[in-house]
């Protein structure tokens, strides 16, 4: 079958012709419908050899996957061969204390997610290693929704873990509106009645950012600061999102945060927020947030099911999956760039 | 009558005789029965000029306060003279959204606490700016514990906002164990049945600390972070608190927290936790913590009324006040310095 | 000046002149702009003088109140002579545990709410005890927003309770769409992507909640137990709301609520769900709601502020507000009656 | 392999001879090295032939088992023969969203537990369906903890989900001090400061709830309320929980919760609090609590491994088994009676 691979440190992505996969026990085979192309597959093929801890090369890229059950090991249970599904990304041993609890994203033994630590789904099928890492996708579009397993996801929880603190009258603050930040946007407008405020580098990303329904929209600049003051009595924002995680945006959160509020750094960068008690204000909470439970991904296909969020997707062939890594590295896509390989 | 006052820039504080206040409607004079001396005060004679926000001086110290009530304002309800009562500190606006939950220490229009924003109780007599500020100590003795409000409080709040995550078979780490520290560990000891660590600079201050409870305690150097990792089965501290908040000390609490960790900064000074994708592990939470809300206080009196907490004390009469905050400087009061004006 | 008092057990209420009050120290005289009737005035007019606990008659009515401030007694800061004010009415002792942190509704010393037990708000003037009480209302009407104190905040601190279980996915069921049921809708609307099935006693009424926003009505009877059902997979609602209160109401929650569903009564009536091991589904939780906290009413405000929520209003003047409790009595008023003195 | 069968509606427990059963793909095979008999077994039997939902007759009972790993199926990972360990009891399908969420015991499908839906751990060897029901027992000997997996985790869950309402100044209540009801005793003391009070119906009950860390102890008759009453200043107590779960201890809880308070009823039977607005005072919750959480059994288990919690246990052969639930139905054990398969 043919497979998109990360073979050598430092290179670009190749499609190359390898073996189609047999499912072991409790294991299922999935042919893929849909796999999401991330930024944090970006990360992984930035970083240098020495530094290197995901899978031993070469590495199927693809975690973010939608598929239909092909074939079924021995021993599972309660899934249907033809049924369309969603994989739940971040797999955990399932028996620690973190997995017990769903929150495989956390597992103590480290996460085993596909197209990461293992091999993943940008490919014509794929291995799913358990029953429970499959939620139905039932008759929504694999295509348009494949992202909710992680550009969904990941904002959904963080956007969740702030739900407290967003009482109406609160003013929340979404730093970047690419593929995860615009899918934050719809996710505070459908669940709180905070006024939305978002940052980004350009007009026409701020422009995007009010068609998914920013409130406001400014330049991710240090003025943003004193405009996000202005618009909250002088107080600051109540909740800042930050989804780009460099150190210009980490200090914009910081500084434009107020007494008793939330930061939570989304983005995968080298940023972070100076917790204590002169860099920020008294009672601040920052948390650095990373992809999400198993109930908070059944908990967004409701949301994609009710038409609550909707994600921008540009559609590419596998056989064009190169070029969907090119222009997200270059910043060009608008929402998700998905990998479709039968197309 | 005699009061305590920092009166110059960079002076130390000197004891004057100063007009005995009366109290205005719905303020309360207190008879001033103890006063704590705090860290915090010697931060306050320790900022510049350029950066001084605190009352205008003469600033008479001392924001950890009890007292019997001496005379009642006009207006004040169900306060009698002659009570003996604790000073809740961290006074607020009253009306705000955060005083409204009682979270005075996160006042909207910021706090008027006395002995740092208006003044305080090293002094024979003291005015109560209401009524909710004094929570009754019933039979308690109030140099034992006068300090509740503040070296019991602030631990306290600090513990409770950590207490989801300090289920049965969890760590604790403490750093320092000071004023504050040395009660943190009585908490967690009281409310949880989580495994405590702490660390500190000296060995007696070891042994203090476990005197007070600490099941393990190490020097507070790098070499603490793997003896924690190996106490927690290589996984890290679920919580950690950080007493001392200088950079040292953060860089330890980053270092040693785990996975889905809490990291509660305390110490008033200079040093941050970095909350971040690269900076701690995943899912890691910060919170820069202050002082507490109305009901925590209230919620520490009855530990204090339990015995479940016990603060140790050096008692000083309000003419050797001087050499109390002598001693704080030099770091060697264990546990908390008491002014006795009547002593 | 004018007043609606209720004067004798048994008796309707009689509009009559009486003094105007003075306000004495930390006391606030407001000139009544809007005061709202509602169905607990009725059970009050209709508790025998055996069971009668209220403000000892004659009582002057209304506990839904806004107004301007008029004069300002000693030792009140920070209120203006005409400003635009609601009354929070469930007024505590303000010191207490539950008014520390706010909930003066659940306050230890019992309620002295104006209009209940003490006078109201049905008059040309009213005293309100403390500055605490008052929530600035802005450029809000008072006639449309007067209820939000009472049947706004009410259904919100209901909702507000549920949501944590009112993920996306999820059903909430609401019994009742009268005065503060077609709030919960809204709220509902406003603040979860949860499915809102109403149920209603009259076809007109049920047009009524789709208007404000049901997706889902029904006939209040016990076929709404397997519509119900069937709306959710066989599972039944994940929260019922009670809006009446009596025991037929209470069975058909008690009927349709899944397992580790919430059950919030509201309606102040006989009824109760029975929570017990064979009475309802396991891990069932019931909670018999009352009023709101401050801050809870300043959300509420926010809410009406956005446009979120809105309550069906008929206006009446002070000359006819028995006529507004005769059709209140009679079923026949469509959301809120509210009485404007100077209309 | 020997045994104990419930085999006709109606009658008594048989030691019966049946085939050693051998583990299919994902399951495992443990030799029993005790298992629990509960109230709960008795109420199985007694339920009468219409009534019966449980597994079709024959029925291996015994919910609560500890074991030892004997023999492994296809496709189970991370478990190792020779391996001591308890059974999480609530079997549930482990992919909806309750199972998703380490809450088997809230399956959507129903729960599938050995020894009520499927055969259980009163014989010598006992096949788990998955190795996510196996929590690893360490050196902690399987007589005295086997019983944690429910008479330690129901009432764990109990007060547990009442923690945030006991903060240091609240009163606990528990009605019945047997099985569950002592072991709730021991967590009170170990989790909070509360006060903790225990009614139960005759002295030397009393005696074994003191023993185990009562603060109070009293008959449970309507005198107890006013009891209660006094010891909390007329208020009443901030939690009770119901181990009982008749109508008399219902009404008991009814009668002496406090505003704002909880009612936990764990008991199986049919009585039930009524939460409405004239039954209760305002705000209680009350909440039908059943069994437990995947991570609330780890958290029980390191609860033993600290000494902080111990069952009472008389020990039986598996010949003398039907005298086990002879006594216990005599209402003779004292804490749990534990069958041991190979004593």
């Amino acid at each position: 079958m043919k497979a998109l691979q990360y073979r050598t440190i430092g290179s670009r992505p190749e499609l190359v012709e390898i073996e189609k996969p047999t499912p072991g026990p409790s294991e299922i085979l999935l042919r893929v419908t849909a796999a999401g192309a991330c930024h944090s597959d970006e990360f992984i093929m930035g970083t240098s050899a020495e530094d290197y801890y995901f899978k031993p090369l070469p590495l199927t890229l693809g975690h973010e996957v939608a598929g239909v059950v092909e074939q079924i090991g021995d021993g599972v249970h309660d899934v249907e061969v033809g049924e369309s599904v969603l994989v739940y990304g971040p797999w955990g041993c399932g028996r620690c204390y973190q997995c017990a609890q769903g929150q495989e994203n956390n597992c103590e033994k480290g996460m085993r997610a596909p197209g990461i630590f293992s091999d993943g789904g940008m490919a014509e099928y794929m291995i799913v290693d358990d029953a429970r890492h499959l939620v139905p996708l039932g008759d929504l579009d694999p295509v348009k929704n494949v992202s909710l397993t992680d550009a969904g996801l990941t904002p959904y929880r963080a956007v969740k873990s702030a739900l407290p603190t967003l009482v109406p009258g609160t003013t929340a603050v979404v730093i970047g509106s690419g593929g995860l930040g615009h899918v934050a946007i719809q996710l505070l407008k459908a669940l709180t009645q905070s006024t939305v405020v978002v940052l980004d580098v350009a007009d026409d990303r701020l422009d995007f950012a009010r068609e998914v329904g920013a409130d406001h929209a400014f330049l991710s600049n240090p003025d943003a600061i004193p405009a996000v003051k202005e618009l909250t009595g002088g107080h600051g924002a109540d909740v800042v999102f930050d989804f780009v995680g460099i150190q210009p945006t980490a200090d914009l959160a910081a500084g434009m945060i107020r007494t008793a509020g939330h930061v939570v750094v989304v983005g995968v960068a080298k940023g972070a927020v100076p917790i204590g008690q002169t860099t920020v204000p008294l009672d601040v909470t920052g948390r650095a947030i990373n992809w999400g439970s198993r109930t908070e991904l059944m908990e967004v296909v409701e949301l994609a099911k009710r038409g609550a969020i909707s994600i921008h997707v540009e559609e590419f062939g596998l056989e064009n999956a190169t070029e969907a890594y090119d222009r997200l590295h270059a910043g060009k896509v608008r929402g998700r760039a998905v990998i479709v390989p039968g197309a």
